[in-house]
């Protein structure tokens, strides 16, 4: 859990947000929070407030009342894609209906005043490696000598299991990981904090339907199962997952800590975001072949600061896998999905050098340090503090915001 | 779920087994099952027959109650040790003292008329690689060029994540998974179900007391955190792996699904089974570093059936890294443990050729089939059922059964 920041100035009259206010009645993320003393909630962000919605379903005697009336959202990402259009409805009218403007108003607080959680209970977590400039990036730094990218990188969307139990949401500390090491001049692996510790900008795909074991989901059915977008740090100690590796993949490096925004985006309000993929270079299998889907790429501008500076603007919508993709072929052998699932995009990296996604990237492994207002940075350093944040599209020339995931780093006690 | 298998005999009286019984008063491991019509809850085995532990500890006003009339096992799971023990004394005392004769025999059902579940909620699942004859040969299979381990392989545990959402129990049919392959002789990947489907004999070690996030559990805790084992088939698609897994890790070619046993056998019942790890020939890092610690080796007798046939027998007494390490390795980067985690041993393989855990090593990649009474096998077919069972040494000359693992290769439909 984390405390929201606090507002320096009076935050706007939430029921009447300036036109186009990106945290508007266009948006309206869903998350859980509590108020002091109080069990935590769904709550729904308008402007700098949070609409306690299960509350006001049952002050206006509305059917929705089970679904948001609830400690996670997991009742509601489970209730699938009609219910969520239905809800997206009501709890528009809610804030936009004058006529529910008094029985609305008493259950908007302050994000001051909560502290927001987890938003759902997270099932299975499983990270992709779609960017292809990240992809690149990071084959030229680690394997010089070969081809950047591996012979299956543009026939599948590349992907591991990460761990589900320590996914924790924006404002966690993030405890640095101590762990194994070993460079090429040691004749032993060392044991200690990690000295590499970098970031992984992401977005989050949070899984609402579930399917059968044995059965895939076919790229048409994405939006059936997908119930919103979050934004992602995939917290990484270059040095331990470095030595891990092989031949089995990242494990340590990775599994301390993923952070995830508070607001769980629905994908209603990113619908004139949508873009389509890139040109792909070679011909999809036909389970993976979205020429004739409609688009499921996302333009989401994203911002990345370390100690409050800006160090890099990723854009999400060059991405060379899309979201559809990686569900259609992480069930393609009959994996089932369970409400909860999480799958993160990998690292956001565009072309440009002020445009990665990962530390490792931005200081090319450290050898092009950050020139910060604090000092260098070729990785993380105690207290130091990680901001994605990242806005879209709205209809009508808005923008939908969707909101941050923040964390300091702190050493081990 | 799965259906018990039909005795062909009457079942011994279970409050009158034969002495030294296998499945007698000094193993009584833990599952869940249901009665037509009712309930899953959890039960404890008892030669053919299973206690109704909820029910008995009702019915004699029991303390342990809360713990037992329940779901799932993961509220005993999360009580910790000594509640463990105190459960297993009075569960002992019920099947073995004439006293409570007559109010528990109306609770023991016969495994042929229930249905068993899977036992636990599985929080996260993390699979490992820790026998050297199968990592050994593995390398000498994929890697004929190179040192057959690699350099990082005995400084530590290597592990990645599985999915937990496919965990499933003995007796549920496995669906053939489809997915890309692609042979150093096809100019491109091609799909289709799978040609190369594998078993992977294991050991699976079930966490009952969480960790919090950022501080390591040291091995000297293991007994603290883990409750027990159970048996684990981790099916591995070998063609859909070997093209996906570079460079991070399986996905596909494992995450569609994982065989647990139905019983889960407390720590407690394996205590003279213990058995000192190997001797390690490079030095190890001190959190690591077990040659100080009580033994956490186990001395267990696995047999892998196909068809009915026996063909296999993997010893799991001379595996390189014990559960104990593997728990404090997960753990050192600070990662949390959840109830119901689950921890695979990886494939058990002995240095003998009949004592081989995966089809691949017994069939050295499908060159050398196995030759059975219904034809010969490189990999699995359709209709193919693969059973582990184990026992393992128990007090003053006993056996403790393990139960088995058991599973069927379907067709997608």
């Amino acid at each position: 859990m984390a405390a929201a920041a606090a507002s320096e100035h009076t935050p706007l009259d939430p029921l009447d947000l300036p036109e186009g206010h990106p945290f508007g009645p266009h948006n309206l993320p869903y998350g859980v929070f509590s108020r002091a003393g109080e069990s935590p909630r769904v709550g729904v962000r308008l402007g700098d407030h949070v609409l306690d919605a299960g509350a006001v379903a049952e002050s206006l005697g509305s059917p929705h009342g089970p679904l948001l009336a609830r400690r996670t959202l997991n009742p509601l990402l489970a209730a699938g894609r009609s219910a969520w259009s239905d809800v997206r409805r009501a709890v528009t009218s809610w804030v936009t209906d004058p006529a529910h403007r008094e029985a609305v108003r008493p259950h908007l607080h302050p994000l001051a005043a909560v502290t927001l959680h987890l938003p759902f209970e997270v099932a299975d977590y499983v990270d992709f490696y779609a960017s292809e400039n990240h992809a690149t990036n990071l084959g030229r730094l680690f394997r010089p000598d070969e081809a950047a990218l591996k012979p299956n990188w543009k026939h599948l969307p590349v992907g591991y299991h990460g761990r589900a139990g320590t996914v924790v949401v924006s404002g966690t500390d993030v405890v640095r990981p101590s762990g194994q090491r070993k460079g090429p001049q040691d004749p032993a692996p060392v044991f200690g904090p990690s000295v590499r510790l970098d970031i992984e900008t992401e977005v989050g795909y949070v899984v609402g339907v579930p399917s059968p074991q044995g059965t895939p989901v076919p790229l048409a059915a994405y939006r059936d199962h997908v119930f919103g977008l979050c934004l992602l740090n995939d917290w990484s100690a270059r040095d331990i997952q470095n030595w891990e590796t092989v031949p089995l993949g990242p494990h340590l490096g990775k599994s301390f800590a993923t952070s995830i925004s508070a607001w769980i985006t629905p994908l209603e309000a990113l619908d004139a975001a949508r873009v389509p993929a890139p040109a792909r270079t070679v011909p999809l299998l036909p389970y993976l072949d979205d020429s004739d889907a409609e688009p499921a790429g996302y333009d989401l501008r994203i911002t990345v600061t370390l100690n409050g500076q800006v160090v890099s603007e990723p854009p999400f919508a060059g991405m060379y896998w899309t979201g559809a993709q990686m569900l259609a072929h992480m069930t393609v052998n009959g994996a089932s999905l369970r409400t909860g699932d999480l799958y993160g995009s990998g690292t956001v990296s565009g072309a440009a050098e002020n445009e990665r996604g990962s530390l490792i990237e931005m200081t090319w492994n450290g050898q092009r340090p950050l020139e910060l207002a604090d000092g260098k940075r070729g990785f993380l350093e105690d207290g130091d503090v990680v901001t994605l944040t990242a806005w879209a599209p709205g209809p009508a020339g808005t923008r939908v915001h969707l909101g941050e995931v923040t964390g300091r780093i702190t050493a081990r006690l």
